[in-house]
């Protein structure tokens, strides 16, 4: 589930509040950079003991030269440009793949104003439709969510889950042998529109009009679950997701020796105090790294990460809620009564 | 209620208009920043009265290399770069959310010319759908806004206030215990659509049009109001929200020491005047700090900042005006006349 | 009425069409920064003779450290950084308002398609609904422009203009009791919805479609005229505004010091040429200053500026087009003749 | 025409694919900058003459310490943060300017489905409703386009072209009479309102979603043309254009100062090397002057560049294509057939 | 077919996930970097061997002249800054062409739903209409993309694929002598428009709804198509692709000579490890060459780049899956049956 943290920071003014959301956990910063940071304190620490322990003299000139070419040369990259546009880029596709998810409510209400009776057959009908509206949806999940991936490997657990019948899936089996390319979501769809059209001719649908209404929300739901897939399949291309990340590390790699201690050094002003600790190095690896596992967590959305999209979630609620309404609250409504303000 | 200026800058070229807008104290940038201000200010001052007066020369010497040391690398971390994106990235979020908020007048006019009928049973379903339909905004506002919650903390405030009854609380009540971690904001908009089914059965509204074209209207206010929980379930990842905090947090605690007057840069010209005034340092404390507060005063548009989205006042207005469209109203309008410009 | 030029820039490997731009004076940089450009060179003038004339050897050492400190530290604020992306804000919004304005255009002609007849119930149905249309138009203007606000101060001067009549003023005066705080631009809306459901029942109107068009129509441009309303409570939020005219006129606080010509810069190679004239300090002056009255003049479009847009002209064209497409041209086309490709 | 290229692109990884564009004339920077660049080459030559051969020791100490001063300068002005922002600003609006040009296609396709018969009066409706609305996009492009105004510089020559006939034209004339100011290109999308109602009246349409298609269609068009006359009327703020391109011009003016080789400067290390050629900064006039005619040609888009739109071309397919779909194709359509994947 | 790769980067957390990245070859930096990055290192290693060995003092004094020169004004061009905003409108203009490209999913769930009938006729009509709209789009994508174009060089080649027939063949080709300047996408949605008339005609469409929601989307495939060709025809201006592609490359000309090593800069502190390998020059290099590279592989995203979007895979993919849903799975659904939550 995402990190949701807007409710403790409602007000700007108060100091705390917003130091507050520097000492949490989920989805923080130290959650994500610690790993790579211990990594590059290991380096450090290792290039600074041999520096100042194992080496000759001879050695630590060509060592202070590098140090010192790598020290004046870390600006030729300008990592803060680079990381801005991408990280605005990766951030405009991940809120718009997250108001992509289409949700079934519009279509079960429609569908349960639409389609009347409650006989079983008509029953049948509005939490079929909406069945399929669901199907559509977790077949899409599958393939972009590895979380979802696992909890539904096969048919057999979408069977299990109740979202798929067996000679339903047969049906979509001997597609698969068909047509093994193309996605499938599409056919509950498909069929969802047919058993609309049955239920128009045995007039359990009263007009036209509900028809394309529904029609035409299928169609959207559709739509969105396709374009969900487009997310997936053509990601921010690689190339930049490679130039952005190799110019980060290598930053990095070059200020392990950049910033340095070393002898030559001692004679500048000031700098005798990082000789053991390099407090601004590790502040400024902070927040690059920082910077850049903000876009890390959010190209893929739907994956594990702290702050990525609960899909199991929103699929269990969607049945769930589809079925009450086409079903449980099927054109029921609280009694009509005069309110407060009557007169 | 947000902070309305517009009306004063009509005009650009007079100099005082914008100069007018610095004297300002409510949603001011000195309101939001003079607790940080003072904070900064005392740790200046104390370091500055530790540097001159208690320590000894050797102390003060690794003093000097600090602040040197912080002087100069302050600039290894673009604070202007990661708050220009932020602060853009933010904003937009802002004016989304703000443009998200639905408002019931299209389908009170719907309702209105569709409904037919002066009879209690057809005044009483036009007002009970717009009752529905700000029940619905109210439960969203709830779950999004900590100044609506605090007037309306549990169902029983709403009831009161004339947006629910008490037999719908109690079906309320049912579904919060069958599933209690779905909202339940779209069970109103359910129930509308249900009344408009009835009122069409009922001869009420004459043509499937209408029918069609209140339950896309319902439709889409529950959409609508859907989105707004969305942006308050996933606000802008909290970790971009870290690095930008941390950064602007250390740049200043780097720049107390950085900034600081010393023996040695005394030497160099122009220095020895901040020895009593660090004036720039506070200029850019107020800058980026200022900076900052836009992104955190925007970050939740609903919560308590005076440049925040007054809610309850939309509330009221709604469903005041939905009863007197739908019912003060109803089918009547001014007297048919000849204008001014007839012929 | 906004500045247009772009027909006098058609091609642009002509020198002389941009060139041709800068000796504009209507809208142009000159004419909103001239007044600060004055006081800018007053104070630097006063503060060279004060130095140059006036003060001692003491205080001259004073002002060169003073000018120094100043000079070397005003790039602490990036302000070309915060102005860039406040810019961009403040013309996303001035375009999105613009095009925000509705026109009852396509009202009017499906009023003039729809509702028949030529006598003279069917043509003060007509008119009567335009008439609601631009009234509505005019009252959210004269809530958000104070040039058309100066136009029609009270109703009295709407109902002179002829979009109001006195038994309508009674009403909304009557509502401005009841509720003071809500804007009443709806209600006109709400009284041509009625209109236009008389007109069904009387038969002017022969199918359920156009009304549906219709209303929706009418809520669309209620729904328009609300957004403007919109725009004009929540601007750009203060603060932001504050953090950007505060940076930039310390800026050149500062600059005034710290571009002054002292004996000691004379030193410096190159810097003896300023001392009579600052003239990259003035060219920098209206490159910053300039880039700033983009977003003052543009932070209001209904404003009194050159750039800003007519509101008034849109009102008179409003109505004049709407009674002439309604009633003028009712119904009526050139005849159907052969045209010239025929065969 | 615009410039198309993308064809020879298709491919990045051939390194001669983009190193063809560098060779191109038409559209090229070097079509847009090589007037600028001669002026600007011409006043360095004149400057280098002046200092190296006509005047004396002290005017020459006069001229390094100008061109000192002015080297050292120039950075004062961040050209490349305001270029960036305007560019990005015009190109946007530049796209959406393309992109508002409305087609005939839809009406067209709409208005030969639903107005049946083969008889005169069908075909003559069919045809005077889609010249009407050619006819409303010419009206518009002569009043946004000098291309098209020299086409069309008075009513007469659009009669000639056939768009216009002599009574419809003596319609306008009189309206032009009564209505001076205001743009007159809505009358012929009315006046095609007018024939879809009378081929409803006279059954050519048999149903009434028809006609609401239809005029709705009209009404999307009448507006586009409405948002192109938008786009003239408000270009981006003068204010804006004049910043930068005097900042650029301005930038330019200092660096054939800035730029010239001195005797002072011969002892800097390296810069003998420019005494006959400053080739870079050549290459930066053509880098910041080739990033502002960016915007420059950008600007107008239906003016006279290479870049721009031609609306001419637009014009005589559109009327071809309207004429041919309502007329020569009219509800035709290849024989049903058998396709090759029957079984 | 574009390059997919968010699902091995799910979680961020994970150091081995990005890193892993880094090492693909298909569609990565690399791939592209990798001749201009022999090029340049066969000039720098050229000029390196003949500063080294070939040249005698004399001429080596002006190559460190140049090389200096080079080396402390490459600055002059702000690179990182205008690859920012290009990269940026180029990437935006890249995800609409792939969003814009139409699929006729919802066509053909509104034909099946809306044509009845199991006979020939009924048959024909249905894959008829799916097949011209799958022809409008082979017919734009041959205009687009070269490797549609060499899969479908003639109509012939289309003919074959079973898209189009002899017999339409020969009316395009007759179009194509009558307009030759206007391309003839559109012939085949009027073709189907007309079938659409005549089935409700026949009666194969029961009610006029249906026909207008076949209409509408129609029109939006067209209009989709026609967007797609506007892409085509106005590319990014020529202007700007020439300005940024000149800049990188004469960065790197200049870098080649101002970042060699020199006996001059022996001296300075650190130079003397370059000597033998430019480290950092070629990280720059791989830097903006490659952030170039970003924008050259996506500025003709329907080319032969390994990012670039598989046309042939799509047109495949919509030929089968239509006629699968309009005849194969006409108006079929699996049977209804009771779901596992029914009570």
């Amino acid at each position: 589930m995402t990190v949701t943290y807007t409710s403790s920071v409602s007000t700007s003014s108060v100091v705390s509040n917003f130091l507050g959301l520097l000492v949490r956990w989920r989805g923080s910063i130290y959650k994500l950079v610690w790993r790579d940071l211990l990594m590059f304190l290991g380096m450090y620490t290792m290039l600074a003991i041999i520096y100042r322990l194992l080496i000759n003299e001879e050695a630590k000139k060509l060592f202070e030269a590098i140090a010192l070419y790598c020290g004046n040369n870390t600006s030729l990259i300008p990592l803060s440009f680079v990381l801005g546009f991408y990280v605005s880029i990766v951030m405009k596709r991940w809120w718009e793949q997250y108001t992509t998810i289409p949700w079934p409510d519009p279509i079960a209400i429609l569908v349960t104003t639409s389609i009347h009776g409650f006989d079983d057959r008509a029953r049948a009908m509005r939490r079929t439709i909406l069945r399929y509206v669901c199907l559509c949806q977790v077949i899409v999940f599958t393939m972009i969510s590895p979380r979802v991936k696992r909890r539904f490997p096969t048919y057999d657990q979408i069977i299990e889950a109740g979202f798929l019948l067996e000679n339903e899936k047969s049906i979509i089996d001997n597609l698969d042998l068909a047509f093994p390319h193309y996605p499938k979501h599409w056919m509950p769809i498909v069929w969802a529109a047919s058993i609309v059209m049955r239920a128009r001719r045995e007039n359990k649908i009263r007009d036209d009009y509900a028809v394309k209404s529904i029609i035409d929300e299928l169609n959207k739901f559709r739509g969105y679950c396709g374009f969900l897939l487009y997310y997936d399949w053509v990601s921010v291309p690689l190339v930049y997701t490679q130039v952005v990340t190799l110019a980060v590390y290598f930053f990095f790699l070059f200020s392990v020796l950049g910033q340095q201690w070393t002898e030559q050094k001692e004679e500048e002003d000031g700098f005798s105090v990082v000789k053991w600790f390099p407090i601004l190095t590790i502040l400024q690896f902070f927040f690059y790294m920082g910077w850049l596992k903000v876009a890390e967590s959010l190209i893929n959305p739907f994956g594990g990460d702290d702050d990525d999209f609960e899909l199991n979630w929103i699929i269990d609620r969607n049945i769930t809620v589809s079925y009450f309404i086409v079903d449980g609250m099927h054109q029921e409504h609280p009694e009509l009564v005069k309110d407060q303000y009557w007169d």
